[in-house]
């Protein structure tokens, strides 16, 4: 069964409005790294830039709570961009939309529980490893779906 | 008021117009960081490989400047990105498109200005925080309306 | 001659339809470059992270081998993802096909140049300049076609 494209990119579509609703939750998300690593950054008064130190009367240090909290911003970055380009073509492809709502489920969890086991509480592996490879191999899964299915 | 979905991504509706246009203007931006960059390493004889140290002679080191101009950029991709993906959820939430093309042109220009004091003229804070809070309020209003519009 | 938005936005449109295609390839291709830094930081024995370090019994350490390969995957991040958006824009101004295509086949072979040369065999300048330079420009043409044709 394929939908017509009008049908696809429509609010009645509930794949699409799923689509919308994660990538919010998602962007939502990234931003609580960028506020996470500005209050660690005060914490341990640490800051990259002369003219946020000296506000502190302090010098430009790095501080390892704060490259960690940057490590998992870093991974956001490389692993949840991509995932939006990618289950944009998988949208595209006119999935099972119970599938569909599932991945972008799964996904939108798994990368909430790396934040977590990363960042906040940080617990010994696989932890992380298995909340990322969670999240790659669903981005996978539906790069390839996007690739296969508009191929020549 | 609530566009369809086929009023919503029309060349006729100017909010979508707008988001194409600024997504453009805001590319344009994101790649002079990667020319500056390239024009302070030149500068300042500071390369990241050997194989463009060599050329000049020299060995891989680090400088403050080009660093500068590097967390300015990943600034840009924490920050910018992520309005892509939030602004488009957004416009599907059929907004006033007053609201709309005002929230565009301020982002951009809050970036662009933030540009201006991190990298090309380091001026004290708290300019450079209001430039950064102001596109970062902007994304978390276009993100949380999109949620909460297409929470299930 | 241009197109309706509901023809633009079709899957009859070989030009979305490609869109579709080389962005899932993209993604796969970036996708490759988080595996290649596990790889060769496994191989390498050399982690970030204390909790990825205690399982090989070290400590976190930095490593020349590891440092290249995040250098090429933070390009890819820096380059890529504003292709996707200015990719996005030049869409809506009804290219022609074959130019279109053409582009967009042109940067994915580009930035699969690029990390051959850089991350994989390491080849002397100026290949490296050149491949980024062709994505470069590509994306810049096209961000510069979506802001004329949208301005106003």
């Amino acid at each position: 069964m394929s939908l017509k494209t009008e049908e696809l990119f429509s609010l009645e579509n509930p794949v699409f409005r799923a689509y919308l609703f994660y990538n919010s939750v998602l962007v939502l998300k990234m931003m609580s790294m960028s506020a996470l690593t500005s209050f660690i950054r005060i914490r341990n008064k640490a800051f990259a830039n002369p003219e946020d130190a000296v506000m502190y009367k302090r010098k430009p240090i790095t501080n390892e709570s704060v490259e960690r909290v940057r490590r998992a911003h870093q991974n956001d970055l490389e692993n949840i961009q991509i995932y939006f380009v990618a289950a944009f073509s998988y949208l595209m492809t006119s999935p099972s939309p119970w599938l569909a709502k599932t991945l972008f489920l799964t996904f939108t969890a798994a990368r909430i529980a790396y934040t977590l086991v990363y960042a906040v509480v940080v617990v010994p592996q696989p932890a992380r490893f298995l909340a990322c490879f969670v999240g790659y191999a669903i981005t996978g899964y539906m790069a390839l779906q996007g690739a296969v299915h508009f191929l020549a």
